[in-house]
């Protein structure tokens, strides 16, 4: 039997800390605009030119100069003679004489001379002229050159979530291609000599591998390539070996089970052998306080609980943040709200619990049976429920904090 | 010059509601679990046996049978001795005799003859004997078969989004393989004299087309296919053709432009020629009020407005529940919160507004410039605020409803 030195736990902040602060990039890479999105920008995206790059019209209507409009009320109406029609796209070869206009659409460019819009509903039409009833000031009812943005603005930073807006922006720009963020490719090994693959008959005293499949999920909502390795059993050589061979495979490695402190729990031994920095190994929260985070050569090894909520909640809580920041992302923590609490939550514990919920507008309620080994609740929820450790329980009606799952931009601060 | 009939808005829900109830399901189909992830189940998924399916141990420890503990005390301890030892996943080929333990690891099935388990911290270890100071219950910490979910019962309804947990659920029964809504392919068909490529160098009075790239990342977000079309100008024959064309290849069309009522929007004549059902083709809503949806034969027509910010909000509103009817999701509808506004929003208006705005935590802020053609702003932000139509403004402090972008899964209720 096995002797196991007493573990030191860590907060949830030092463990997210101690795991971002030692990752390494992955490099970046060019990709096409449309195989942009989700991705992470590399470098800024700065304006090549300005926006709008030519003053147009924001409305359907007739461009005029504005001195031709002075005195005009509806006592005495001034008219003007339509003398080009243009739309969208075209430009007009035409110089504006006196009281003359050009109608133009939504986007077209302001033809030479002219310096104000008439909107149709400002305007009384008749053939090819129209009177107007009031004056108008220069530049009214413009869209003006660079009033969006001006060439060489930095308009997104590097570090970004590449979401639609910003390929609208990208597309803006003539950015055919982008730099982004390399994906890491993320080797997943399942330890226990429990686990059946998912096709297999039920054995008695076994269960099926679940938890491969819920990261490589979790990896697929992140866009992020995987290796699955054979489930492993608990035996110490076979698993160190399989472990080997992912690092020279894969950019970092999630294990999941075999980290606490069971007599068949190898990974705290394997770890040692890899000569491994392990940056923690119990952190004070529920569920998942075995959690171990180590480091062999440059590469990170995640050693995720094998109770499934504790390791789904491992997975967004450390892994993918770790994973952002190797892409070189600013914004790597899940995003955080504030909700009330949906029913009462009384049991009191000393570490933080992270409850499984889901959240509705302003409130939030748990998910269901929340034992760590529970599968139910992972199914079921949007969020998770932050009960931060104490003596005390929480009642309905109570503020809680509340972190968001399956957000596609997380926020830059970690504040629990 | 072209005469226009006067067109009437419908309120945002109406509008909404029309288009959910009007688009047809696009059937199911099988994927292999490892391609379930961001799909919408088609079938409820059905527990295939009890969870757990064996009673088990939650803890390292002793199984015991919890008679044997009876009249256990500090002052006079029972001893038990230790007859075998099991890790998760294998069976104890024992029975128990009396006062005999199998010394057993989380998750390992109970032997014959135990009903209890004694953890390690319970007990004072010797060699192959251990002693206890206090009786253990029958069922005292044990995992009790099925009290997780019972064999027949349904989890997880038809209809629901595939996410990691619920990949959990499916590898947990033996899914290999899940049935899922088919995704619909859309065509995207950008109009207007104005656009050019993306990669395009500027031209006088021209712009690049970003609509067309920013709905190819929105269906991206949804994981859904397009098929895009070679930007149209602002012919009608020529336009008509390929919204034909479009029809027959896929499984609906979303159009950029052409929707309003300046003198070369050629939307509405092609509804018209192509005897299609208008929805609607007014909203009561800033920006993007002239959005517009058809119905030809099954097919859905989606005129978006051209200018960006409007075309990425009738996306979100329209578009985005209608797709997810189509797969057969039951919550189609962005998620949605309330927030306090970080700024002043004084300009009234009679329609509702929906404004690209930072949401963080508890608070939102409008992302930037928010006229409807500014495109700056629809590269920042994560959410829209949203400000009923009325007579007054907004003041910071005020609270307000706040649209989520970019989560992966909705909510079942329009609510504004």
């Amino acid at each position: 039997m096995k002797v196991e030195k007493t573990r030191n736990p860590v907060t949830v902040a030092e463990a997210v800390f101690r795991v971002t602060e030692r990752v390494c990039c992955t490099g970046t890479e060019r990709v096409p605009l449309a195989a942009s999105y989700g991705r992470i920008l590399a470098e800024p995206l700065t304006a090549t030119h300005d926006v709008p790059h030519f003053t147009r019209s924001p409305y359907d209507g007739y461009a005029i100069a504005s001195a031709d409009s002075v005195g005009a009320s509806g006592n005495s109406r001034i008219s003007f003679t339509v003398v080009d029609h243009i739309g969208a796209g075209e430009i007009s070869q035409v110089t504006l004489g006196a009281f003359e206009a050009v109608r133009l659409m939504t986007g077209a460019a302001l033809p030479v001379g002219a310096d104000a819009v008439v909107m149709f509903e400002q305007a009384s039409e008749a053939g090819r002229t129209f009177t107007i009833r009031k004056s108008f000031a220069p530049q009214e009812n413009l869209s003006l050159q660079g009033e969006d943005m001006r060439s060489g603005e930095r308009i997104v930073p590097a570090g970004s979530f590449i979401h639609p807006g910003t390929v609208a922006l990208l597309a803006t720009f003539g950015y055919g291609e982008v730099r982004v963020g390399k994906r890491p490719v993320v080797g997943i090994l399942s330890t226990g000599t429990e686990l059946l693959e998912v096709t297999a008959p039920l054995e008695p005293g076994r269960i099926r591998n679940s938890n491969g499949p819920m990261i490589a999920a979790q990896l697929a909502r992140m866009g992020i390539p995987y290796r699955m390795y054979d489930t492993a059993a608990d035996q110490l050589e076979e698993c160190l070996l399989t472990v080997r061979q992912a690092m020279t495979e894969t950019d970092c490695l999630i294990t999941t089970g075999g980290v606490s402190v069971g007599d068949y729990d190898y990974l705290p031994e394997i770890y040692k052998r890899l000569g491994a920095d392990v940056l923690f190994n119990k952190v004070a929260m529920r569920p998942g306080s075995v959690t171990t985070v180590a480091v062999a050569g440059e590469k990170c090894l995640f050693g995720l609980s094998g109770n499934p909520s504790a390791c789904f909640i491992g997975f967004e809580l450390f892994v993918r943040p770790a994973l952002l920041t190797m892409m070189g992302a600013d914004k790597v923590y899940l995003p955080r709200t504030t909700a009330v609490l949906g029913e009462d939550f009384l049991k009191a514990n000393p570490f933080t619990r992270f409850i499984r919920a889901v959240h509705d507008r302003t409130s939030v309620r748990p998910a269901g049976f929340n034992k760590s080994n529970a599968v139910s609740s992972i199914a079921r929820g949007n969020s998770l429920i932050v009960l931060p450790g104490g003596t005390r329980g929480y009642a309905a009606g109570d503020p809680v904090d509340v972190l968001l799952l399956g957000v596609e931009e997380g926020t830059d601060e970690w504040v629990l």
